[in-house]
């Protein structure tokens, strides 16, 4: 199963799925952290926040959510680590992006149909 | 976006997307703990080993892991509360079979195109 050596490259068209063949140890050490970084309530709106719209300013997004800008910071980053989100600072705020082929190869690895 | 409340049902074919439209704060609460389960790579394995059979005793999973039968069960256990896995004991082993509804509801979730 070499999905996620297609996806998190960029060509996400290899779709063998979790139920076509199994995962093997190594590439379970690889996804299941982008599971976990979309296991989290607040990580999940952020990056379904950023992935409804070309990209969106930190500043967009820290009024969202009642938490201190420490936090917010530090799910962003996760997201990122990830490869689920990417980013690039201009002038004095972060602009976040999602990463559609990422989300796309976890979308065709949890395809059972 | 009612993805989750039709995927957790048995009707996944409504497919609104996280790019689509995003997730409440309500709807992340109900769904970041599914993905929760799937973001540990035992986890992962043990989904992927589900899927990919019809059904599976847990006598069969125990081996491919370096695990107690306890963490074995405890895994398993997180997974069956996430909805991603459904048992039912037999004798003296418990069976397990995935839920592809779920999985397809998560895959239409992530899907971006």
């Amino acid at each position: 199963m070499e999905l996620l050596e297609s996806a998190l490259g960029a060509d996400a068209t290899a779709r063998c799925g979790l139920a076509t063949s199994p995962v093997t140890a190594q590439e379970a050490e690889r996804i299941a952290p982008i599971f976990k970084a979309l296991g989290d309530p607040v990580r999940l709106r952020m990056a379904s926040m950023i992935a409804a719209v070309p990209e969106l300013c930190v500043c967009e997004i820290t009024p969202a959510f009642d938490l201190s800008s420490g936090t917010i910071s530090h799910h962003l980053k996760t997201l990122r680590e990830a490869g689920i989100v990417a980013c690039e600072r201009r002038g004095t705020y972060v602009h976040y992006w999602i990463r559609p082929e990422v989300l796309d190869a976890l979308s065709g690895l949890l395809a059972t149909a």
